[in-house]
């Protein structure tokens, strides 16, 4: 049994060519960083991708000290608040840094005492199973949590396999124990979340089931095989809806030791007569096909008890992946900053599918994933910009399976789209663009997609994308060259990015050799003309009869044509043609006082306000790094005559906007964008525009870097008087030579080689 | 493509060796049978034992005058009642003849006109999408329904292959014609039924979906795939629920053209514009499994667009069925009484399984049926008794199949039992006993279960069934040799039924060669007599402290210890043993009188209504042949001197309860049970006790009857100077001999053979 295990980690880990002598980084690893404000990440055990993320909640909606629901659920999107004082309990999904929420499926809780079923408030967690825990008993590591449940005297420990979330609980002398299944608590759960739920006692070790839920995902069905070390002695469930089972009236006392629950809304307990400090320990496995699916994940992936092996087995994972870039820093802490964000960065997209390849497709029907493996999470509003070309160095193989994904999902797309927002097998549709495009371009121009992907078949994808009449506002653009406000709101945003996507797909046209294609988007990539009004001097919304909407405020997040950004920050956003932008803008000069006055002027607090899920910390003057559309624009100095100000604005921006602590995200991770900006910038350059072979150089922060590619290649970044003052760019050596030009080419890096920066506390201005 | 259809039907149609000429029996058979008043069967068109039952829904529940529901389900257990002026629609799934509730999946009704999306009230047509109709307009066939549609001038026309129903409306000309498929509506719908339903719109012509539902079934899942013969030029749908989709709020209007619609209550529409007497036809496939499983039973079964030629197929199929007996009698009426009867027997239990044998099990996972055909929809309280007998002379490698069915249907049951009521992948509880284990051991004392079957198999999962300890007063009815009606009501008729069963499981025991077994099961078996009370001559409740419940009233159905019959009926219920249940009750002489008394007894109004389910016309006395108890005690005379009184009476009960017309049947159907007590009947014995190979003798209502033995053989029955009077039996000559006994042997029949029943019109008291 043992082997197969063996066997897992070997196909996991074989890809690692350790060129390098492997380091222990996971020990610079902190997952609590995010955990306080907006970061929306959780600490809880995972695998690098993993299926399971296995985590505690401390609550999953706010509720007053009147037990009333307060409304405010964005806080918990991730299920865990720094700040919060109690744990409810353990549950097996989460997203990492969204900016919406859902999951939090099985949540587990283990207690003593009289058997209470309401997690209560945290107010009063007497009211309920919820208890009391300290941050001063509480270890997060990769693949592992533990934390002291002050209330019931229970140590949990946490861990996970990619598919199998592994419990040890260590529990005082008790005649009442309990292990609590609430089915009912989920993340995002008050608006009567749940579908249906399904429990089956198997035997008195076994319980399979699923939930259905119709959350952020409209409809999402979540199976789950549960095992326990030892058998309970008893059992039972309590209903909170009114589904009944017409049988029962008669026969059955269903509440108790009954092997079949089912409803809406039920919460099932387990009991066990506990000796001082005895484990136990619950591996629960989850599919998207069914309870025999996940029962095969769960047989296949952790068929022992040894909690210890499959801790130490994640961790080395999560080391395998994390030494794909090995760092020197100025400090710890700044290594614990950069080490964090290359965890977050590998969180997601995460595994979709069972061990043999099955999952549930977005048609609702079983499919089997053929030779590659299978992801979800696609936030790609956010995670094109950095993320995928981030794996397009450090995990190609991976990014070439997360494009075979997307095509996947069109495939049974019923609306012929790739993903906007893939989530498990559903589109939720959320934010703007078709963003799936440049991750595709960018893989193919920096040529890590294998042999069997065939150009012309991902450009069909991409064009009947973002051919979709009715798909938000695309139709209007496609007739007018730009998105009407008075048909579609944030038509400025939905613009500037579809203009963007469209160069991305020229760039497959291209490469797929369809010269009728490639013109026709290389036209629709210049739209960002059409919305920019020069007598302002911002990009600004337009209406259908070709007139400006008239009211306009640059400073405004809401109703001004943008969306999570103000024309201000997004008039910025031609990735793909910043040298016609800037000349559109004004020239050059002009365009550096602009850029100094969005980083110096002052955003007053209504205007802050409408940036929604930052923090003050998140922006520097009226540049908001919290939210995604900034995220190039500190690199813009580049295309004018003044690199040396992105030079000391990114620095700027690493230093405090980032750290090692729990605060230490100004704003969502965002499925890790917000981390991948972070590890680029680190290493000294940024890519500007995905779907190009350019990377913008910036300011290292690293002292060295070396980053193990795919394949046998290393390339080796070096920095000569480096320091937290000396952030300016002196010269550059490539591979031996002095570097021209203020980018760096894909294959400057892939090939592999070595950059050495020269840095000092004076710009150098030539 | 039409290859595929005639492979199929060969399959189907290899069983039958036609050794007699096939007749043209179909033309005898009028589903409109049972229809009005209480006996649930409903017109529409099905395959024998098909999955798909497409039929007319004339209300589901029924309406007050003033739009209010007003509680009347009972009577729209099948969808349609004869006395209706309006038809709702054409829904895929029917129950024949059940005392409860469900299914009705997937309405469609065809209109011209203003879309309404409502059904409406029958008092008010116009207030919804409902039409008048006329039964002078109505045609129902087996596998072919016809009706005019009035308020739209519609021809409604309906025919069925296995697993999909083909729909053929005749429009008139009309820019504004609407198909309705309305998600809404089901059989037992006004608590809130459904749990979810989907709905995609692949291209123009074809739709895909599911609905989930918590009805009888807790939770039952049925996908579909609908195909029109045209292309709608625009569709919509309307929801009637709370639940959303998140990301639609900013991006779609959802109502209209938009190719996804899920929620828990919606409606859609496809509209078309029609020239006048264009036809537009609709297959709609279904599977328990996915939409894909649909999609592949419609390309399976029905390639082509030829709607005679699927009428044509599945009526040929029907006649093949129904020439496995061929019946002379005195009147054309008597004649379609029949053969209606027999065509009742043959609607189920249902195929439930797509063509690849995958269906969706107890357990909520897929299962492949391997070599053989898995059924459900067992209502084994009902069944077991005539239904699944008769299917030992005439459908056994049908009934062998349905014997397998129950097996995986233990197999994947988490309480470890054979089923009780079989529904789809659920366990409803319905009803009372395990009669899994009757039509277990009649197979098996039959010899008509193939050679792959082991006794020792069938029997542990009959004792597992038994020895049940949560179930319905098992566990006292082991502790105490009888159900105390304090602790479990219904406790007489759960003893006697449990008593009987333990029986069967001892005949299973023998011949597995069990002794302890047998030993164990053949003592349970006697516990009729321990809730027999000889001071009342009544079988009577008995209390856990051991004393008989003090108030007793031997007329009342209710509370007295009984379900579905009063003690005067369900004290005679000792199948297994007449003779010593005649003994207890003090003799022959005296159990011909209380059976006298029972036939001739006035019942009145008051216990009369506690029958529940029947018409006065499904009584005769005291007898309530309306509900199952008592099926088997016209018969019981022959265990005395008089068994010419059993002649008489089973002569009564065929001419007085059975008839060709929609009023034809005195009760429910029970999936066929009230048929097979007719067939049987007719045919001059029935099985009294199954599990034995004996039928009891009573007088043949036929002239003559041929029986297409399975396999090469013929059974034929003749009579002499038989006539409606003429009904006493004179003497037997069973193949060339004088029969002396008053019992057949399954032997007897099964062999091939004749016998000759001589009639007289005074009975024979030797």
């Amino acid at each position: 049994m043992r082997r197969s295990i063996i066997v897992i980690f070997c196909i996991l880990s074989v890809r690692i060519i350790a060129q390098t002598q492997d380091q222990n980084l996971i020990q610079f690893v902190n997952p609590l960083v995010g955990t306080k404000n907006m970061g929306h990440t959780y600490p809880g055990a995972t695998v690098p991708f993993g299926m399971v993320q296995l985590s505690p909640e401390t609550d999953t909606v706010q509720y007053e000290l009147n037990g009333k629901y307060n409304g405010d659920v964005y806080k918990y999107c991730s299920g865990y608040q720094y700040d919060d004082k109690t744990i409810v309990g353990f549950s097996h999904t989460h997203f990492s840094g969204t900016g919406h929420s859902d999951l939090g499926d099985f949540l587990i809780m283990p207690t003593v005492g009289d058997l209470k079923l309401n997690p209560g408030i945290s107010a009063n967690p007497e009211s309920g199973y919820r208890s009391r825990f300290s941050h001063d008993n509480e270890t997060a590591q990769p693949a592992y949590y533990k934390v002291m449940l002050d209330d019931y005297n229970i140590i949990a420990e946490l861990t996970a396999s990619n598919r199998v979330g592994f419990h040890q609980y260590t529990f005082p002398k008790s005649d009442s124990a309990h292990i609590i299944l609430d089915l009912i608590s989920g993340i995002y759960n008050f608006n009567d979340k749940n579908v249906w739920t399904f429990v089956r006692v198997e035997n008195d070790t076994l319980i399979t089931g699923y939930r259905q839920t119709n959350g952020w995902a409209r409809t999402r069905t979540v199976y789950f095989a549960m095992v326990f070390s030892k058998p309970f002695y008893q059992y039972g469930h309590k209903k909170y809806d009114q589904s009944i089972y017409k049988g029962f009236w008669r026969k059955f006392d269903e509440s108790k030791n009954f092997p079949e629950m089912a409803g809406k809304q039920i919460k099932a307990y387990f009991d066990f007569k506990t000796t001082e400090d005895e484990k136990i320990k619950i591996k629960v496995a989850l599919s998207s096909v069914s309870a025999q699916g996940a029962l095969k994940n769960l047989q296949a992936e952790i068929p022992h008890w040894n909690f210890e092996a499959v801790k130490n087995q994640s961790q080395e994972l999560w080391n395998n992946e994390l030494n794909k870039i090995q760092v020197e820093t100025g400090s710890q802490s700044e290594k614990e900053t950069f080490y964090t964000a290359l965890y977050h960065t590998f969180l997601g997209p995460i595994t979709y599918m069972d061990v043999d390849g099955a999952y549930r497709g977005l048609d609702q029907n079983i499919h089997y994933a053929d030779n590659f493996t299978n992801y979800t999470i696609f936030s790609l509003w956010d995670t094109y910009r950095a993320l995928h070309p981030l794996f397009n160095i450090v995990q190609p193989v991976r990014n070439a399976d997360m494009v075979k994904s997307m095509l996947e999902h069109y495939n049974q797309s019923v609306h012929n789209m790739l993903p906007v927002w893939s989530h498990y097998a559903n589109e939720n549709w959320c934010m703007i663009g078709y963003h799936s495009v440049p991750v595709i371009a960018d893989a193919i121009i920096k040529g890590t997609l294998p042999a069997g992907f065939k150009y012309k078949e991902l450009l069909e994808a991409c064009v009947n994308t973002a051919e979709n009449k009715y798909y938000d506002g695309l139709d209007y653009y496609m007739q007018l060259g730009y998105v009407p406000e008075d048909k579609s709101s944030s038509s400025v945003s939905k613009t500037l990015e579809y203009a963007y996507d469209d160069w991305c797909i020229a760039q497959i046209a291209n490469k797929a050799e369809d010269k009728v294609s490639y013109e026709k988007f290389i036209k629709r990539s210049q739209s960002f003309e059409s919305v920019y009004d020069s007598s302002i001097g911002f990009m600004r919304p337009k209406l259908s009869d070709g007139s400006w909407k008239s009211e306009f405020n640059s400073l405004s997040t809401h109703g001004q044509g943008f969306i999570e950004g103000n024309a201000w920050n997004y008039s910025l956003y031609v990735p793909h043609q910043p040298d016609q932008m800037i000349k559109m803008m004004g020239g050059k000069d002009r365009f550096v006082e602009h850029l100094d006055s969005l980083f110096t002027m002052h955003i007053d607090d209504v205007h802050f306000a409408e940036t929604e899920d930052i923090t003050r910390d998140g922006i520097i003057g009226n540049y908001i790094h919290g939210n995604e559309p900034g995220h190039h624009i500190p690199y813009l100095y580049n295309w004018t005559n003044h690199p040396w100000k992105t030079q000391q604005r990114v620095r700027m921006i690493m230093q405090t906007m980032y750290s090692n602590t729990p605060d230490g995200l100004c704003g969502n991770d965002d499925a890790g964008q917000m981390s991948a900006w972070y590890v680029f910038s680190a290493l000294g350059f940024y890519p500007v525009c995905p779907g190009s072979n350019q990377y913008a150089i910036g300011s290292p922060m690293v002292k060295s870097a070396k980053i193990n590619l795919d394949g046998e290649k290393l390339f080796i970044i070096e920095t000569k008087n480096q320091s937290a003052t000396n952030f300016y760019i002196q010269k550059i050596i490539l591979n031996g030579n002095d570097l021209k030009r203020n980018y760096l080419l894909h294959s400057d890096i892939a090939n592999g080689g070595s950059i050495t920066f020269f840095m000092g506390s004076k710009p150098n201005k030539n």
